[in-house]
């Protein structure tokens, strides 16, 4: 995406690579509140006078602001180019789209790896915990300082799915209408056991130091790449890493009868730690997975999940893969369930994928299909 | 089970708490061969004089030789005495039992932490690489001392039920019968996939100095805890786990809004890491993790699973759980179709449970009922 056209000449509110310290205080669910917020963000295409086309994307765990322009510092395409670009469902031509670091991450919002204005020294884990709900009304600080009253929709997968069910819940008259990919509406035992395992590999680290390594510049590397693999597992489906892998050995033609990765499945698992510890901030990924965890957006309206969607005028849009065992068909089941409860309109397609949770960020016609119609269709 | 009726008083070979140490050498598969040879095991009942009573029972990764007795260490009931006893489907009254400790493991047979009578020194990371086949193999050796010349059946569940399939391929003429409960034929990109998380976890604690730890007696028991975690994951549903503990706080009111184990399942899957570095080696769980990987019972016979069933006169018995997503029911169906193509008799059924793997070690009439009636009918 060129940035010639954007805005960002104009207003340096608005464009790629944008970062804002909002004064707050933002309260936070844990108590308190953080002051100042520091928010990284992106914006593509240009606001409409009414302010009615503006689209709000939310990534995933480990995902960025950089949905679709290329990313400063890998120089790879934004992460979510099948959705969001010229004739894509998210078009700049049309919409003015929004996509902000979640609060808590590490790519220029702040987190535990920022620095903590009070101390002059990275938070740490002295960084709140904070929750989706956090992430949500950061986001709304962003949305004010845009100049973004309403939205004309709020988009995501995965955790950005649990931020576009929690939008409506928390602003109801800010948003017209949310698409809900491959999400759930709470953490399960099972999603948080998952988690559990990747917070005790990298706190297990002796270079994790209690959350205090940043001054070392030695990140507890070996931690973190093993908790990413105990959760890459998760995005992967077991008939697509038979597909993928099967198993095939890796570069070898016999077994090795030795601990190196013999599997093509242990070398790309090995891969995918190492290449995520060079990107990703360990604290971070403690805090968001624990945001993740403590999501549960019926416990937060008195236990029923359809009095978070009472009195909310959104449309939705919920989808899911077949085999996404993460975040499985039953879990938006259930939420469309909930918000029939509620009265709200709800629409509902389970989409057949080989490619488990991941299923979203690929290439998927049928899902851009449904989510192009979604947001054609008028409220 | 009381030991004083049992043969141990009058052939040390038989009894509880045995270890031996055979000559060798044993051939392993990975090249050279192993000598002596180690094996710790138990035995109950008494060998019939025609000796035709015997039952080989295979125990699963973690698992030891003290399938029936109470373990001499920690004092708790052996890990199968639902199945294995006086009433049960194995009766030391009627059949000669005998359960062995695999090698690579470190219950009391030959592992990496045993000693290398070469060396004088332990094993460490120089053991040799061991299959599934090279257990099985240790376990003809322990049959020939115990004057064990076939077996009436041979049973066990997960890796055992590995060994059970292995048996009759690799001694066609010595097993009657075998009987294999919630296991595979191969292990999957998947299975492959969570083992290696556990192996990098424990590779990545800086205690394990590749392998090398038993001076320091300093194990790598974070890494190892770790891997457990993961590990422990796959062994429950999902369902179950929801069940269980849902999204249950542990012995608070709120979230703390911090790092503790606030979810019970957080408790819980910490607890299973802590207590089990307390009787495991971890190079033992790298090895036997590596053998399971391996095990691709089709890939020893040319590729085709059928041909590994060809010319066995065994009995087979199969049984799945349906909530099993490590070893699902597909893979049981596999064998099956397999021995059916081989023209062997194999009986199969698909249990209803929902504590997923695990559920061959938990109360299960419905198994009890299909092992025992298939260990009473006539080969």
């Amino acid at each position: 995406m060129a940035t010639a056209s954007l805005p960002s000449d104009l207003d340096r509110r608005y464009g790629l690579v944008r970062q804002v310290v909002l004064p707050g205080p933002l309260p936070l669910d844990g108590g308190g509140s953080l002051s100042p917020v520091e928010i990284a963000y992106e914006t593509y295409g240009t606001l409409a006078p009414d302010g009615g086309n503006a689209i709000l994307i939310c990534h995933a765990l480990t995902g960025d602001q950089h949905v679709a322009s290329i990313h400063p510092r890998t120089g790879k395409p934004g992460w979510w180019t099948r959705m969001v670009g010229a004739g894509r469902p998210i078009d700049p031509a049309r919409h003015f789209v929004v996509c902000a670091n979640v609060l808590g991450s590490c790519m220029g919002s702040s987190g535990p790896a920022s620095v903590d204005p009070a101390s002059g020294a990275h938070w740490g884990m002295a960084f709140p915990v904070i929750t989706i709900r956090d992430m949500v009304r950061a986001q709304g600080l962003l949305l004010d300082h845009l100049g973004v009253a309403r939205l004309r929709a709020v988009v995501g997968g995965s955790m950005g799915g649990m931020q576009a069910l929690s939008w409506p819940a928390t602003f109801p008259d800010r948003v017209e209408a949310a698409v809900v990919i491959a999400a759930t509406a709470r953490h399960t035992a099972q999603n948080i056991a998952f988690h559990e395992v990747g917070r005790q590999a990298v706190m297990a680290d002796p270079l994790w130091r209690g959350g205090d390594y940043y001054a070392s510049n030695e990140p507890p590397a070996a931690g973190l790449a093993v908790a990413r693999m105990a959760a890459h597992i998760t995005y992967l489906s077991e008939a697509g890493l038979t597909e993928k892998f099967g198993r095939r050995l890796q570069s070898r033609e016999a077994k090795s009868f030795g601990f190196d990765a013999d599997f093509q499945v242990e070398s790309y698992l090995r891969h995918q730690g190492i290449a995520f510890v060079d990107r990703f901030d360990a604290n971070s990924y403690l805090y968001i997975t624990r945001a993740m965890d403590y999501f549960d957006l019926a416990e937060e309206h008195g236990g029923r999940l359809a009095d978070a969607f009472r009195a909310v005028p959104a449309r939705f849009c919920l989808v899911s893969f077949d085999t996404d065992w993460l975040y499985p068909t039953t879990e938006s089941r259930r939420i469309v369930h909930a918000l029939n409860a509620a009265g709200a309109r709800a629409s509902f397609v389970e989409l057949s994928s080989p490619y488990g949770h991941d299923a979203f960020l690929l290439d998927s016609p049928e899902l851009n299909r449904v989510v192009d119609g979604f947001l054609r269709a008028d409220g």
